[in-house]
């Protein structure tokens, strides 16, 4: 797919050219935190191409900032930047990460039996317009292994029950340790447990096929019709241990009326999830989320 | 406010001249109610300009029709008409009602301290786009009268404590009754009662500052920040004794980003507040709205 | 396919029991017309399941109404059906098809090197959502081969240059004559001569990637770039001869801002584009779609 | 009106305090920026409260940048930052503008006969949501001098006929003439012209009612039906000679059908002009925008 790598890391180029690199910060807010760090990367010789801030409140609050950059020789500079990096993030208190744009984002996506939101996530995928490596797709259903594997992916089918469900979660485990960076719940319909969450916190994007807080729980597009709304929507976000609970990514919805019966609304829901699994991921993966109390900051 | 009824009642019609009516009817389904009805309203000289029908499940469910139809000499005509229909209606165990379109529908509009609603509502009908009579606006607080009655409109001001919420009722209830066939309620901050709505069954309209279900009860906007929403909403219902429960009518949203504190919401949320609430009460006096079993079919 | 034809005709469905049937009619507006049909379905035994009707304007203009209904033995009953609405349709001069819901109407999808419009049909297909046959995939170009016939489906590859192009579109006019119902150009980049589009007048449908009539012609992206336009579109139209000037069936918008250059609005419009033209070519099977005087009804 | 300038100048602040400002900067692209200006404005005490910038091409591109900072003693300090900042400025070669908070910007509203955008733009103002000054209208009609007035706003008609426009224009520029720093044209129907422009660069505001560029030009309502487009829109942009022609600063849309007509679509579209044009001023009196070779930087 060597069309994915276009936008980060142009084909062919010499070593030691240029690179680009991303960077989050969070802290508490308070003057020369963005003199500081912009003179900071400016010494490293880094160009910074996009840096967006935003500030909770400027009386005491917290402060969030995305810097996207290009440094000579990323390979070889990346890593005394982010050592010395040390003495500013001391001095406000800050935590923070540096991520390489070229070291794409490996993806176990999860599915179960609806394939829509994989579907999606394969032609974004396929079509170049998702910046990562979906490494692998795990399922309790052996239904989607011909299709996935037909991109040339591999395909863990770990079948469980409400019995050996503990057994299935840990060999899911087992798969995706040390081989993924994010997993995906495109329509993936069992309940995650805490021991799983702990080993991806903040790494485990759920779709959800309602405008959460509303309809909560099972059979959201019933709940719609019976209560006689006339908007849906559906809901990416990161999976905590409060089931639908975590911080919200990404929302949105579409019209409806009181023709629309509950096939018509999972018909036109299965469209909106797709779209908004796969914008939340992308952000994701483009480094520009930072969680806070339950809470997303997006720089898009 | 001539301009007013420039939709329904041609100024300088000579008497007898074609009038518009409408026609509501809910029934169960069966075969021949469009055959049944269209071939009466023929039979009466009524040339139907628009129709529209749902059918909940063509199999033993709920028939629901709209038809708009003009008439010569109306008001001869119409009572006539409405009289024969029993045969109609007996036959096929129906609900229906009739309207004029030039008999304007009433409309007390209750508010608290916010404006925004009926300042739209004002300005809505001041430009000719909304099809009715503003016959007065009821508040607990004084606040509004200069602005009301510089349309012309009669001002109420009836305050009430907690303790003497039930004599306040009361006293809107006497200068409501009998003259006026819509309550609208533009951010009216209290709870309507039970014996208050039984005089106004789905005559009553209120709009939520939320998408509902989600953030039922008080300070919407606040509770959807805490939940770091992507999308924000408004929702026209009509009240039930059900809080923020009864049928829906119209909803809208908005997006919004981490960067949208409480006061940014409630900013954006006034947009769509009062939009939301136009549509609704347009659609209700222009008779496009059915409810049946705590849902509306909008005929729009 | 067999799931895709569970809407219309539903499997094991014995002989003889009812069918599902649609009519659609244009003619002069005057009274009496829907009085007379559904009297007229009445008579022949179908039980209407929906309708819809637009009056151009009461006074002279032009009426227009769709009926979907329910006939016992709809094998025999139609073609009676059909035989006898000539008294109706020569006596208000109607215009006027019926289709049978579960003859499904038979689709050459055209397509150049971009996929993702195709890929969007051929998944909606799939999944059961478009009730239709996709009988064949033509292109000038190889590149879909695979893709296409991994779904079953038939790709003619029919190259040609500008030099050769009356004898490529002989070709393609020779293996779809009779084969196919409607042509959708998927993001087909050639130009349809007028000799092709009078073998399929209004059955022809393509997606513009701009809100139109803004930026017709090529390269509406960059146009759309270089005016700086905050929303970006695409829209779906009947092909006449007038490039880019025929019937709009549906169009739909996303914002945009400075940030997004070309590249972005393309990849932005890849999703708008899929789906816009799945709800154009969505409506145009369910027959829900008149055209009249370089506009279209659209009854959904 | 105090309640318009609680968000940026506190009632009652003793002097001394802290005061907003904010600075916009447009210079080609180069390595440093970020960390100059910022070192820069902590040097001089300013905490930067928001920020926001733009790379239109990393390499030899343009760069833009906003500031949003709290400053000590603003009304001494920020003339010694402005005079000191002349060697950043020099050495990027930046165009460069600062702007108190505090300092509302004052506009007069040019309006002709259709009030919907005026009456937004009072009402938004005196609910606090703009936080400028409407200095004055000015009209070459005389139906709105009550309705201005009674905000407490002077009204200046200025008629004219197209052999005195020339002598009309005088007249205006007259009124206007270093009284106001925005010019808003609310649906004013008179082509502006390049004398009365040259005095307003980037500073004078229009709302056209379609999604530029579709109908450019007059009646774009009855060009959208005769076209049969399925969504409307507006479009306000900054006034240059070209007509219609200026940077785009905002649109918005909303969907129709064929059910609307003319005067429908114009109803639907005073809905959106009202809401795009007040978007749009509040932006410029926010100081979020930057000009760029006819397009428009929003930093929103």
């Amino acid at each position: 797919m060597s069309s994915n790598s276009s936008l980060s890391n142009p084909t062919g180029a010499p070593e030691g050219k240029s690179g680009r690199a991303r960077m989050l910060i969070a802290c508490p807010d308070r003057p020369g935190i963005v003199a500081a760090v912009s003179h900071f990367l400016y010494e490293h010789g880094a160009n910074i191409v996009q840096s967006d801030q935003y500030t909770m409140d400027p009386e005491g609050g917290m402060f969030f900032i995305r810097f996207e950059f290009d440094l000579n020789d990323l390979e070889r500079e990346l890593p005394i930047l982010v050592e010395d990096f040390a003495r500013i993030s001391d001095r406000f208190d800050m935590k923070w990460h540096t991520f390489r744009a070229s070291r794409k984002k490996r993806i176990a996506v999860f599915v179960s039996k609806e394939d829509h939101c994989l579907l999606e996530l394969l032609w974004q995928w396929k079509a170049g317009d998702l910046d990562a490596d979906i490494s692998m797709v795990v399922s309790n259903h052996p239904d989607m292994r011909e299709l996935v594997e037909s991109f040339g992916i591999p395909y863990h089918h770990i079948p469980f029950t409400a019995a050996t469900k503990e057994e299935g979660e840990r060999k899911q485990l087992e798969v995706v340790a040390d081989k993924v960076d994010l997993v995906v719940l495109a329509r993936y319909m069992q309940i995650i447990t805490p021991k799983f969450i702990e080993q991806f916190p903040n790494r485990i994007i759920n779709i959800h096929h309602s405008f959460l807080p509303a309809f909560v729980g099972g059979k959201p597009y019933a709940q719609a019709y019976t209560r006689g709304v006339k908007i849906i929507g559906a809901t990416a976000h990161y999976v905590t241990e409060e089931l639908d609970g975590g911080p919200i990514i990404e929302q949105d919805v579409q019209r409806v009326s009181h023709r629309d019966e509950v096939s018509h609304l999972k018909r036109i829901g299965r469209t909106i999830e797709r779209v908004v699994l796969a914008r939340a991921v992308k952000w994701h993966i483009e480094d520009r989320i930072i969680v806070h109390q339950n809470k997303t900051v997006v720089f898009n």
